[in-house]
Order: structure tokens, then C-alpha cells, then sequence
């Protein structure tokens, strides 16, 4: 078991270290036998290096060498020799060269593992997260957590050069009940009481800028106890950030610069600022999301104009409450069979539309005609118009919803989802589209709850124009509040926040908590804000999301060393898990 | 409140700024009226300058300058100029300049703080900690900050160059108790199971070693639910480090490069390497502890040789039963009256001594002379081989202590201690001082539940030539441990790990751990270590403890942003605290 420290990596050995002994440690990955010389494929993280048992060469390793299987964990000394001509790798940095090894120590032996060590290979998940350990050697996975590797290191670097401070934020902290469900933490020492685990630490980096702390960053864990969906985590990491004496500005432009060079070091592609806006209500009306993907232009129209004098009931109905007629042109569709249209039919009533108005576009002797059972209702203006507003050609589809505002334009934007994959839009290889989504309402209303929520948290600040709203509509105040998009990936968001304990009351009052649970619940912060708080805003971003698209990858769990399955197990330690009577005791507490 | 934004930092204005116009935010720290003119001293993260209402330059901005008051938040704009001659501040790097205001916007105002924002008072630190935020503000704390983000960005940065990958493991893992008490959190999703807050990422390290990652490190947040001493803290933060393929000297090395970089960045130190070295029982003999302080060399000394043939009863007791008796010399100290050495004898019976003998060493015509109570019991060569040994003059004091060997070793080591500061050895401007222990054992007996514990912890190797003597005599094994000492403070530990399941198993058998309760807790790194486990050893530092070490402080608190008491309270925000039945209900617990 004793060994010697390595000369080089198996990623390291090239031509000009021919003729030199070398000391290498690894896995043993691939191995052939081949008239009675054995040639191993040894791997460590930084690569992959032949060595070859030769008997001529070194008869004692040869014989040792016949034992090694998969996956053993052997050091090797050797002398590093030119591949025999037509024997090279072009395929492996190390190709040209082999190792003719003269000592073998096993380092450990290894059992058959239960999938291969390899990318191409379709073992089922659970599997994989069971034995994370040995999926975690699979060059992917290892390139997944280099880049996250780098990703941590670039951040920290360009916000550290940017006077930011990082500051580590309790993760024991008080349980504040507004947002998603806390994660709890019974206290020993304090029968009864609980901490809760931080869904975010918003209240803490605003305590920061009281602090006067000026500019605070931190990569940190946040974990939220919801009803996971399949790409949830229940822990999660957030690059945090916050800033003192700035503007909604002041925050792009911070992070803008992040940004760039996340483009240039990650995909080597220079990021054009300033990265494009677009309001809620636009992003809304044209893409049917407040986090659209624009690598893609297919883009819905308002035609609530076009309709105004409609006399056709469910238009009417429509703009009569305040709702709104969406169109989408889907190029080249007109063709669609009947068939076709009942599926896209089935597919927006399962997000609860009541039906789909469909129109093909053809060709007649007068012009374009359009036809569609709903066709009767329209008048010879508004098919006019509507072939105008959507730029409609003969062969063309087109697709129109009604309705609730919100409701309608979040169908319509499936839709236009699904009519972009149905046209193939998405193409891999196209480039990356970041944007900004701003004016985001403050206030979200609740049909169940009857009562509003703040859409994004309820230290978000309204725009100081639409204040005097707050009492009178407050579904029309716009929040000072930003949400950064990539390739229809909300991968952060943020908002200038309240500064001003007064301002911060008024927002409770709407949110319907009242002064005693604010003051409870938040009364630090409230009480924080009456020594001097500066105006300040910050932003977060979802890291695991972030990572997941640099690295090209469909799931967060790939980006993630250890994750947990959708119902928040993990496979490869079996956590949660029954703990001692002892334990649960001494904290007071008992399961029901 | 709208403002604009800033042209300068308040710590960046300097001569060659003069003339020019400038816009500033901060904090108002200290204001002076003189002679119709507002003097104020405006603060931000970066500094302090002096900014100036005078009527004659502007009017308006003097009128409502009055209404300022201390810690009231303000933007300015006016002009930079020279300060006339003879009010220069050299204590301020702005000091050469003023600002003449010629625009004022208050942002917020502030009611009086409950302490003045200033580091020279004598403020309780509950009080402190309740307005963390005003606390904060205090520019000692925020240096401390800054001292720490600097530590961060090293940390990593030293790692990142050395091809260490940065990886986060989770928070929510499975209770293993083994070691501390466990935070635990329970699963609403799955009924009467828990997740437990990790007392380090210890398996988890040890796993990525097992997939290849190679060289592995974190700052990481660890939690132990423990009966809080004055200066721990629930939850703290670790520099983690594992790499494979490596014996200790690696690990020194790697240890030893961070080391150099914090001692010349921080302290602007020029550190020795390598660190010298001691083992456990060196350390113990010599200073009575395993974390002994070198600034000052005071030693202790093994005098069993001395004694080999006493028939003084309590020393042979000691020999006779495996203990020690343990000589300190104080030098100077021969004068101490009959009240300073009961003073004394208490303090060592306050550790558990059954008594103190003590010895002044006289001048005599015959030469050196031992005058004490105890001195019937010495023979005459016992006499002079004791003055040779601890190398006593005249004047000096020795102490004596004996019995079971760590317990008195302690106890001496508590005197020295105490003997230091009465000699007053340890400077405030003393060269720090860093080693390391080596050679722990690897079990210690526990009498209370009569067993063996683990003294690091049970995936730390033995060293492998002790090996055979788990089974026969596990209190003589040595451990393939090492801790890092910085001025009497444990400031790193760490271990060669045990790789191999078959050493893992016969590990659990010496502790008491059955082989189904190891199945249960760490069945997942036994099983993993079957597939290929690598070599692999690492290390973890306390990095709150540093921080403070190279901050200059006394209390880990002053070295993080929000410190819970010692009960685990954190005053600002009340936290722990009930909550809400129906969220104790949704995760199936009830208080008992």
C-alpha cells in the first residue's frame, strides 16, 4: 500500500516526455489483450494515458498486470515511449505516446460495477443516483462540475474586482412564512421554538445595506419545502446580490458585465450590450411569458383593436372584462388536417382554454381568403385587418385565443411553444438570447386566498409614480422589479427594494399582513430601516439553472453533484431517514 | 428620493480632485457648527470626507442642512476644494480636501442610534448583537468583513490555482450520529423521517474521491447542535480540503502554500517553511496540550527518569501505574509568597490536581539548595538530577505535577499557561507562531460508556504499521492525524483516510459499531469504497477561528456578519421562535 507520488497526471504525457520514467496513478478504464501484451487505458480526472504490460519488458508487472480489472485503482511506473507507428490515438490528448510499464502496485481492488463508466450509455436515473459515485467518473458529469467549478471562480472573481464584499448570511435563521413553505429546524436548548433554513436572505442583505455595507455578494444555499416538480431541488444555490445607492440601471449594468464574461470564458462568444428589455405587458402580449425564448421570433399580436365592434359573443365577452384577443401566425400550417387541429385543440384546452380558434390562409382569384368554421362571424374589415396585423400569407395557420388577459396569453404562449417545436425553431446550435423582463406588477391576486400577494417579495418597491395606486388599484402598480431571461430560462431576478419603513407598512397593509404579524415576522428589518437605510436594490440568480445552460445540459440534477429526486430523496444515502427516539426527545418534539 | 449617481466613493477624493464638481452618498457621521458654517463628516464603506454648508456658497442646501442629524442618509453634490490652512486631518486620507455643498437631498433619516457608531465604547455585546445592523456600521467590524472576504478570495483562489475543484455537497443529508449532535429537519413529504444538517461533508469528500474528483475543496457552512461554549456557534464555516493519491507530506504542502499566501497578504509576513512539527505526545509532555502556544517557550519537563527509584509514594504511584510526574521551572518566581502558591495550588486543584508541590531555589554556600515541604521525600541525586534537568538557578520556582499521564499533563499545561501570563510572555506584537501535531492517537477510552471513541474521526487510518495492534492494544495505535496550530489555536485538523472496506469494517468493530448500524449510517461509503477507492486524505479548517486569528480579535463573533449568543439565539431577529401549528402539523411533529 505504500506508493509514490506521481510525476505527471494521465492527462499530462505527450511526445517531448518520450524516453522519460514517469510515476502514474488511476483507474484502470479500458483493457486489451493482444498476443500476450496487455494495453490499459489508465484515466483520472485529467485524462487518459496507455500503459502496456509487455512480458519481454518487464516480466513481474505483465504477470500482476493479468489480475487487473475494471475500475482497480493501480500506480504504475513506467517509461514513456512513441506509439508504434499506425498504433497512435488521435482521439486522446495523450495519443501519441504509451507508457511500457516496469512496476504495478494494486491500490485497491474494485467489484463489477452495475453500468459502465461511460457518456453513451442509457442507465435508468435512479440507478445513477444511487451509485453517484461511480456516475460522477463518467467524463461528463466531470466536465459538469469543472465548469461549475470555473463558473463559481469567474463570479467571485468579477464581483470581488468590483468592490463587491462576499458575506456569509446565517442559515439558521427565524421562519418568516410569506413565499414558499420553510424548511424547520427544532431548537434543543429552546423547547418548542424552531429555526427555519433561508429561502433566500433577502432580509439579511438589505440588513447589510443599513449596515452600510455598500455592495454584498455571496454564492449560497437556499432551500424551499414545496411540492417538488420534476426539475426542482429542495436545496438550491443563488449568487446573491445586493447594492446601496443604485437604480434598476445600476443593477443591469453590474450585471451585464457578469454576463459577458460568462459568454466569452464559458462559450467563448462576445455578449452584445446593452442585453434587450422588454416590459412584462410586451413580453406578455408578444410571447405569452414573462420569460420568453427568443432564440425564435414567432410572436403572438394583441388583436383586441381589430375586434373592438365585434358582435361575436366570445370576443365580446372578451374585451367587454377586460380581456384580451391574442393571434399567432403559424407559417406554412394551412395544411394542417383536421386532426392535426383537434390535437392543438386538446393541447390548449389542458391549460384550460375553452377552445382554439383556427383560420387557414389560401389563395383565391379576389386575394387571400381565409376559412374556418368561425369564419361567419367576422367581418370583411376585421379578416382584413387580421391578415394585415399578423402579415399573413396563403399556406399559413392561424391560431386565436380569448379571454381572461393573463390566462389567455399564458395559453397562447404554450401554443406558440409548441407550434415552434412542431416547426422545428429551436435549433441547437442557435445563438443564445439573454433579455430583461421589467415592470413586473407588484401585487398578484389570489382567487382562493382572496387577497393579494407580492410577485416578487414583499420588500419589492412599486415605482414611485404608481404609489397613490397602491390603495386604489393595486393590480396597476408596477414594481421596480427585473427579471433576466436566457434561451426562456428565468435565470435571475431582482427589483429596487423598499428603503422607507413608512413605504414598507403600506405594503403590508395591502398584502393584508397586519402590524402585529409584520412586526413579528419582520419587525427587525422594519425597525432596521429607521436608522438610516440607504436605497438599495439587488438581484439573484438561480446558479444550478445557470449552470445547467452553460453546460448544455436538460436538467439541473446534471449540474449538481448530489441531487435529490423529485420527491426530495436522496438514493445514494437514503435520506430522509428514521432517526433515534433519542433524538427526537431531546428536541422536544415527536412525530404525530 | 430621486437621486443621482455618485462620482466618488467618500474614501476617494484626494488633492488632485480640487475644482471639480462631485456627487456623494452616505452616512452622516459626525457634524460640527461653526461660526454660521455645518461641518460634516459624510461616511461610507470606503472613508470619511469632510463636507461643508456654508450660506455664502449656497443658500438653500444650509437652510436644510440643519435639520441633519447623525446617521441621517444624504446625497451631495458640490465642489471639491482645498481645506484652508491649518484644518487639514491627517487622520483621514480625504483630510487634505472638503466638499463645498451646493445641493442636498436628504435620502433617509434616522432616529437616534441605541449606541454611537463608534469603535472606542464599552457597548454590552447583547445590545451590540440586537442592532447587529447599527453594530455593523462600526468600522472595526467592517474591516473585519473586508479582512474576511480577502480570506475567501484567497482561499480559493490558491486552491482554483492548484487544480482543486470546487464542489458544493448538501445541506440536507442523513443524520449519522457519530460525533456531535446532529441538526435535524424533518421531511414533510415523507412522514417521520428527517434530514440532518451536516457536521461536516466528511463523506461526502470522501466519496468525490472515489469518483475521481482528485483534489477537492469548499467553504462550507457546518452545524453542531452542542451545549454552546462561550465562543462556538451552531453553525460555522470550513475550508474543506480531500486529495487522493497522497500520504500527509502532501497534504503539509499544499496546507503549508496556503499558509504563506494568508501570513504575506494579511499580515505582510515572510512564513518559514516547512511548519515545524511535534507529535501528540511531545506536544503533551512539553506543553500540556495538543494545541500548544509557542510564542513563548516555557517547557515542561518528563521527570519519571528522575524518579525511577522514589519511595516517595505519590510519584511512584504515578510511575508505577503508567502516569507521569511532570516538572515546570518558573523562572524568577522563587520569591512567590505562601498565598500566591495556594492561589496556585488552587487553580491546578480547580482542573482536578490533588495538590501542587512547589520547590524555590535558593543560593547556599554549597551551592544550589531545594527549599520545600516535599523535600524529605527527595533523595540528594534526585535533588541535583531535578536542578540539572529543568535547569533551575537560584531564584526560580519548579512545580511539579503527577499522576495519570493526560490528566496531569493538562493540568501542567493549564499552570504554564497561567505561568505565562503572571510572567507576562506573551507579547501583543509576539511573531505568530504555526505547527504541527502529529501522531494522535487514534481512540480515546471513554470511562462513562466504556468504549473507544474515535479521537478524529472513524474513517481516519491508523498508521498501518500499528495496524495489528487494533485488536490487542487499540490506545497504542497512532493515527494517520495531524492538526495545525496557530498561536495556541487549533486552526486546521486532518487525516490519511482509510480506504480499503475491509480496514473500514475492523474500524467500526473497535468503536462498537455493529455491522448492521454501520450498514444503516455509512453503508453507502463502505459500499462505494468496494468499486475503486482511491488513497486519499484531506484536511478542514476552522475558518471563523482564523478569521479572527488574523483579524486580531478575541471572539469568533466579531468575525461573522450575524453571531448567535451562546444559548444559539440571534437577538436581532428572535430567531428561534414558535411557529405556526399548522406548519408543525404539515410536517407530522407535534412539541412534546
Amino acid at each position: 500500500m505504500h506508493f509514490k507520488r506521481r510525476t505527471h497526471t494521465c492527462g499530462e504525457l505527450r511526445e517531448n516526455n518520450i524516453g522519460e520514467n514517469v510515476i502514474l496513478h488511476g483507474w484502470v478504464d479500458k483493457r486489451r489483450d493482444l498476443g500476450g501484451v496487455i494495453f490499459i487505458e489508465l484515466r483520472d480526472r485529467y485524462g487518459i494515458t496507455q500503459i502496456v504490460f509487455e512480458p519481454t519488458f518487464n516480466k513481474e508487472s505483465h504477470h500482476e498486470a493479468k489480475d487487473l480489472r475494471s475500475e482497480f485503482v493501480i500506480s504504475i511506473e513506467g517509461v514513456v515511449r512513441k506509439r508504434p507507428e499506425g498504433t497512435e490515438n488521435p482521439e486522446l490528448e495523450t495519443g501519441q505516446i504509451d507508457v511500457m510499464v516496469n512496476k504495478l502496485i494494486i491500490l485497491n481492488e474494485a467489484v463489477t460495477p452495475p453500468f459502465p463508466i461511460r457518456d453513451d450509455i442509457d442507465t435508468h436515473e435512479d440507478l445513477r443516483l444511487k451509485y453517484r459515485y461511480l456516475d460522477l467518473r463518467r467524463p461528463k458529469l466531470q466536465k459538469n462540475l469543472l465548469l461549475r467549478h470555473r463558473m463559481y471562480q469567474l463570479t467571485r472573481k468579477y464581483f470581488d474586482k468590483n468592490n463587491f464584499v462576499e458575506v456569509e448570511t446565517p442559515v439558521l435563521m427565524k421562519s418568516t412564512p410569506e413565499g414558499a413553505r420553510d424548511f424547520l429546524v427544532p431548537s434543543r436548548l429552546h423547547k418548542g421554538k424552531f429555526y427555519a433554513l433561508p429561502q433566500s436572505p433577502q432580509t439579511y442583505k438589505q440588513i447589510l445595506m443599513v449596515s452600510g455595507l455598500d455592495r454584498y455578494f455571496q454564492i449560497v444555499k437556499c432551500f424551499r419545502d414545496e411540492d417538488l416538480r420534476a426539475d426542482r431541488q429542495p436545496e438550491f444555490t443563488q449568487i446573491d446580490v445586493e447594492m446601496s445607492f443604485v437604480d434598476q440601471e445600476d443593477i443591469f449594468q453590474i450585471v451585464e458585465g457578469l454576463m459577458k464574461i460568462m459568454f466569452k470564458e464559458i462559450w467563448n462568444k462576445e455578449l452584445q450590450t446593452p442585453i434587450p428589455r422588454l416590459s412584462f405587458d410586451e413580453a406578455m402580449e408578444k410571447y405569452g411569458s414573462d420569460k420568453p425564448d427568443l432564440r425564435f421570433d414567432l410572436e403572438m399580436k394583441n388583436l383586441n383593436h381589430i375586434f373592438h365592434k365585434t358582435e361575436f359573443r366570445v370576443f365580446k365577452d372578451a374585451i367587454d372584462s377586460d380581456g384580451i384577443i391574442s393571434g399567432l401566425l403559424a407559417p406554412g400550417c394551412g395544411e394542417y388536417t383536421r386532426n392535426q387541429l383537434d390535437v392543438l385543440t386538446d393541447f390548449v384546452k389542458g391549460f384550460g382554454a375553452k377552445g382554439l380558434i383556427w383560420i387557414r390562409v389560401k389563395q383565391s382569384d379576389s386575394g387571400l381568403e381565409l376559412e374556418s368554421p368561425t369564419m361567419k362571424f367576422f367581418t370583411d374589415e376585421e379578416k382584413q385587418n387580421l391578415i394585415k396585423e399578423l402579415n399573413a400569407k396563403a399556406g399559413d395557420l392561424i391560431f386565436i385565443l380569448s379571454g381572461n388577459r393573463i390566462k389567455t396569453l399564458n395559453i397562447a404562449g404554450q401554443l406558440r411553444l409548441e407550434m415552434a417545436r412542431r416547426l422545428d425553431l429551436i435549433k441547437p446550435d442557435a445563438e443564445p438570447k439573454l433579455l430583461w423582463v421589467t415592470d413586473f406588477p407588484l401585487f398578484e391576486w389570489d382567487e382562493e386566498t382572496k387577497r393579494y400577494y407580492a410577485m416578487h417579495h414583499p420588500f419589492t418597491s412599486p415605482r414611485l409614480e404608481d404609489i397613490p395606486l397602491m390603495e386604489t388599484a393595486p393590480s396597476k402598480v408596477k414594481a421596480r422589479a427585473y427579471d433576466l431571461v436566457l434561451n426562456g430560462n428565468e435565470i435571475a431576478g431582482g427589483s429596487i427594494r423598499i428603503h422607507n419603513s413608512e413605504l414598507q407598512a403600506k405594503m403590508f397593509k395591502v398584502l393584508g399582513i397586519s402590524e402585529e404579524e409584520a412586526q413579528t415576522k419582520f419587525g427587525f428589518l422594519m425597525n432596521a430601516f429607521k436608522y438610516g437605510a440607504p436605497p438599495h436594490g439587488g438581484i439573484a440568480f438561480g446558479f444550478d439553472r445557470m449552470a445547467m445552460i452553460f453546460a448544455g445540459e436538460n436538467s439541473i440534477r446534471d449540474v449538481i453533484a448530489f441531487p435529490k429526486t423529485a420527491s426530495g430523496i436522496s438514493l445514494m444515502d437514503d435520506s430522509p431517514s428514521f432517526v433515534d427516539e433519542a433524538q427526537l426527545r431531546e428536541l422536544h418534539i415527536k412525530v404525530r
